[in-house]
């Protein structure tokens, strides 16, 4: 992006209250903006529950291993970010832990060698690093916020997950006067130079991304029985299907500073939408 | 810590359904546990809110230069992480930025070069890391969960604040049948070597610590003139007194399964604190 597209766009965003971006890439967020924020997502957590899902307050890091296991540090190392303590005096080599780079890696170890009689749903808000080129506030951050809703069962209970979460998805966006549209993407979870789930996503709808003005706003990704097969999760005998909805609150923000302006007291109230 | 002793810390702690505990240092929680966990971080906010405190969705890491600012790495390198992208491929240092270490490093910087006619209140939730040699589950994590409520205003403001703050933590312990003591403790702003606070700490009570079973489940902090000045901050033509009371709610937790066992579910309710 040419700097100058980069500041301008930075600069736009400066009149929205509440809004404190800062040059590393993050942004906190204030009054009415944070409070609109939370209340979006506690929306979305109710939406979650009224599925039965089950609540994860997961750590920063994923856990050790989990990383290699899941093939994110070769197929990603240009988003990774770890976590690194400074370094001791004793010369040892300190850990490195790698920070979340997406929220439902977090819920697969949590179930690891179990095997369910009937499909799982957990629900969890995670902050997410990916690293970038160049950052702009609310739509690009180094860091954000992720809410995800996972499904985990037979191939059949998660497409019909995935297709409840791309409806109640869009009624909502109507609902909040977002424009969207829903498109079919490429799979973030697989390297095309190592993988074959790359040309499986060209035969099977793994992944549908929720579009506003050409934002994605949130996703709706099938894993198939890969986390399934990774981490030893059975259902009624059978390798798991994984399946997410997961939402990006910081984009929703954007889209609704777009469609309304940059004063959250005048948006659509989240209470309205479950 | 001997190593035996902490292996059977962690055993014991097995038993509590909804807690994952991973070799790094971190811990995710499920079920009752999480859901726990997030209505007592809830009546902490309700709590706050009562005091006309508003709220901050702090980013993970602090923003650039603030670290150096509150001369945070000088005074403790060997508790601090940093966030480092893997590195890029085109040989540039990538950028380094400290994760968050305590909640309310993140207040000030927003503040910055304001001008206050009354006191101002402050909460937030943040992810914070602090490196140590030994780590426990819930007790002494890498990463752990923090609340605060922040005062900005005269001396007078804070020190009142800070009076309601304990009295209020007391009472919400006597409730939860959490037995606890309130004891000075030294200051963790400053450090002894280079800073004339930690003289100060010992002439003015800087710091309480909550105490339950000699764990810290929160302290009430008072930073003086400290942010004001390093960071502008004026109340009605004086630099601004700070003063913060801090929960970490891992603890809580732990302070809870000591008293009541470790399912969630018979533990008092957090919606009759407030």
């Amino acid at each position: 992006m040419n700097p100058s597209v980069q500041s301008q766009a930075i600069k736009a965003l400066t009149t929205v209250r509440g809004l404190h971006w800062n040059d590393s890439g993050q942004a906190a967020l204030t009054g009415e903006l944070a409070r609109y924020a939370d209340r979006l997502d506690r929306a979305f957590a109710r939406w979650a529950a009224s599925l039965g899902a089950e609540p994860l307050l997961p750590p920063p890091c994923l856990p050790p291993g989990v990383p290699e296991r899941c093939g994110y540090l070769s197929s990603f190392p240009h988003h990774a970010t770890m976590a690194v303590p400074v370094a001791d005096d004793d010369g040892e080599d300190p850990v490195r832990s790698l920070l979340t780079p997406a929220a439902c890696y977090h819920v697969y170890p949590t179930l690891e060698d179990s095997h369910l009689n009937r499909p799982l749903f957990l629900t969890l808000r995670a902050t997410c690093f990916r690293n970038e080129d160049v950052f702009l506030p609310l739509e690009r951050q180094w860091s954000f916020s992720m809410r995800e809703v996972v499904c985990v069962g037979a191939d059949e209970d998660v497409s019909r997950f995935l297709e409840t979460a791309r409806e109640t998805a869009s009624t909502w966006c109507e609902i909040l006067g977002i424009p969207i549209r829903l498109d079919r993407a490429t799979d973030p979870f697989f390297d095309p130079a190592s993988s074959p789930g790359w040309l499986m996503q060209r035969l099977l709808p793994l992944k549908t991304e929720l579009l506003s003005d050409g934002l994605a706003i949130g996703s709706f990704n099938s894993h198939q029985s890969f986390f399934g097969e990774t981490f030893s999760i059975r259902v009624c005998g059978q390798p798991a299907w994984t399946g997410c909805a997961a939402f990006g609150l910081e984009r929703w923000l954007l889209a609704l500073i777009r469609r309304h302006g940059p004063d959250a007291c005048g948006w659509p109230d989240p209470e309205t939408l479950t």
